[in-house]
């Protein structure tokens, strides 16, 4: 089951305006996000990291690790994003091994991603 | 329980000498590496991105998104190394969420760390 299709059916999306920042680096994070539709832009210090589309997910180290946004993230597009808090998070981890392996598989390629930049 | 416990009993553990080399960079991974002593320095085009110590988990990037080892891994002194298959490291995230967890834990740490960096 792709990230997408599980929360398909979430109540809550929250809308972002083209520019609109979603959070800033240094900020506590108390969400991750997966996006619906539009894009987002993840920088640090001004350098763009990545742009996240549909079905793509961002925000999930701060609800690993309970530290501060280690990026800023910000709508390229207009963007409709579920946010998801610490706590469905991690019971999404237990009830759903697929749902863990997927946000590994995103943190995996942004580690080789980052890799390609030393 | 911490990834050393999960694995102290493991019947299998690999011996490396100092300077030996574990993985390098474009292999094929088949196993993630547990340390049980000693320590061990990944490195990327003769970078070192980070040492690993006891109780600290490698070789994991390779198993979730099945491509080439992204870093190289030397030990750094003697060590002693627990080789995880992939098979196993699946069904360890099915059965214990806990496991799950550490690994995006390790995986956080890894990806704020290159934030730094850049």
């Amino acid at each position: 089951m792709s990230t997408l299709t599980l929360f398909r059916d979430a109540a809550e999306t929250k809308t972002f305006a083209a520019g609109e920042t979603i959070f800033v680096e240094g900020d506590d994070g108390k969400h991750l996000y997966v996006v619906m539709s539009g894009s987002v832009r993840l920088s640090v210090t001004g350098r763009t990291l990545e742009k996240v589309g549909k079905g793509g997910v961002f925000g999930e180290m701060a609800l690993i690790d309970a530290a501060p946004r280690s990026a800023t993230a910000t709508a390229l597009t207009e963007c409709a994003l579920v946010p998801v808090t610490a706590q469905r998070f991690k019971a999404l981890v237990r009830e759903d091994p697929d749902f863990a392996l997927e946000i590994m598989r995103v943190m995996a390629a942004r580690l080789r991603s980052m890799d390609r930049r030393l």
